[in-house]
């Protein structure tokens, strides 16, 4: 396997100023590897309901997505978001959670995932995702997402699992709640320090950036007119990024190189570019290689400029 | 001359976590002055008052930025404004606004001012950058920044100053605000249809958006570990920006070139992060070009990526 990844499997019922669904597939660890798999071979681990049927495996089985360590838990119900976003959509409200399944979940991976290359641990409880990191030995690459949740009541866990991987992503306002250093590069710095060599923060609409060593990287977010619905964004980003990542490992290219980081922020930004276009995954589900490609150079062309000093006067 | 720009000049007493100082020269027209000067010939239109002497007139003189257009008001005291920042320092917070000569501030420009090849209206009534305007027959290109207090306060007189000027540059959440559509994007096409041909939102630590025609362009900021002072950030940004433009126009450029907005982008954006390094103005002061040169290419070295698709599995 190349890339495994563990987290939630949901149904979001989700209300925008543009429209709404009832029940679309989602969770952290679909949107990531519906990303992901562009790049590299994705196997998904996490735990689903009796409402979760041969529909919903068929999204991520048509797409190649290894579906057997999708845990099915007879007797459960998936796990369930509902919420809603006003017109600014940065800002999700909550207006329902059931955790059903996803709260008894206690990750047990097959011998398949468990050797995987990378490793992605999306936002779950920190001491499972120190379970999982460590069950995935061969793993020479992982990856933690989180979320203020965890900061808030569980930090100590949380610094443990962080310890454990090489790479942290985590929104712009958690890194600097998680060190309580308000300036985002001495904040990426601090968390280094906790043990990552690369330190990703999420921006939303802004774009992310990346920190390793001494040296970062920004990217703005794509602009779009028409943003229906930003659930998944962040996993998506991941999904793209991580994926890209895991995709030139498996072609021998080596993760210290920053160029190779770059792009892979590049990929992620585009992906989550176009999850926001449609609801939950259903832009995702329906796209190409060759869109992602033609996107990455739009995006390379509105972001791009000379730095030849062309002194004027 | 090549740029005039009307604005505030004065006093700024500030605290940060950082430290604090008493009267630093300060204002939107010095901050833009300061940082437009490096790439064009500059006059400084704003008044002033008993307190503002011959050391503060030294500061803008002695880097060629013509004064005569400084107007001494007898008697008077010049525009102070004292605020503080706390461990966010995208946020400022007023403790004293002491209008002063500014209050009843009628701009009259001198020949040379009027003849100028570039306007910048800084954040003033925007009746009184309509009067400015009007006056400057020659100027080529004039560019205009306002506040959330003219939106609320005078809305349809903003609107028409917005209708007679090339560019108009604003924080991003005032282009929200002025135009009531949410999404960046959307908001800046409906400021275009106002009148300007360019519209800049400025983002704060998350940089800056140009859009033009079907066209856009983004930049993250410059990333900081030491952000002493965010006083004038956006002055500056648009001096440098702007000052880079006109420069350019002055070489027989055109400001349709796509490529010459960008470029400027890129200056405005070094400079303005300078301009944080320091408390008011003291670091954009001290400032070389060579300093500004060498910072451009680190900034590109930091945002580039590579485009090629690189097709990966």
């Amino acid at each position: 396997m190349g890339l495994t990844v563990v987290g939630s499997i949901a149904f979001d019922s989700v209300r925008t100023p543009f429209g709404e669904r009832e029940r679309m597939l989602g969770g952290s660890a679909v949107h990531f590897a519906l990303a992901a798999r562009f790049f590299t071979d994705v196997a998904v681990v996490g735990p689903v309901g009796d409402d979760f049927g041969e529909d919903e495996l068929a999204v991520l089985e048509s797409r190649d997505i290894a579906t057997g360590d999708i845990e099915h838990v007879a007797g459960g119900q998936t796990f369930f978001w509902r919420g809603h976003y006003e017109h600014d959509m940065n800002v999700a409200h909550t207006d329902d959670t059931q955790l059903n399944v996803f709260a008894d979940f206690d990750p047990k991976l097959s011998e398949d995932a468990r050797q995987a290359r990378m490793l992605f641990l999306g936002n779950i409880q920190p001491d499972l995702q120190r379970s999982v990191r460590a069950s995935c030995r061969e793993a020479e690459f992982a990856a933690l997402d989180s979320m203020n949740l965890w900061i808030d009541t569980a930090k100590d866990s949380l610094k443990a699992a962080i310890a454990e991987v090489d790479c942290l992503l985590l929104n712009d306002a958690e890194i600097r709640e998680l060190t309580g250093e308000p300036n985002l590069a001495r904040a990426a710095r601090a968390a280094m320090e906790m043990g990552p060599k690369v330190v990703v923060a999420k921006r939303g609409e802004y774009g992310a950036a990346l920190f390793s060593g001494d040296e970062f990287f920004a990217i703005p977010g794509f602009m779009l007119e028409d943003v229906m619905d930003p659930t998944g964004a962040g996993d998506t980003f991941a999904g793209g990024f991580l994926g890209y990542l895991d995709g030139r490992r498996a072609a021998g290219d080596s993760l210290s190189d920053l160029t190779v980081l770059r792009q892979g922020m590049a990929y992620g930004s585009v992906l989550a570019s176009f999850n926001v276009e449609g609801f939950g995954t259903e832009r995702v589900q329906s796209l190409t290689r060759d869109e992602i490609d033609q996107r990455l150079r739009e995006f390379r062309e509105i972001t791009a400029f000379d730095a030849d000093p062309t002194p004027a006067a």
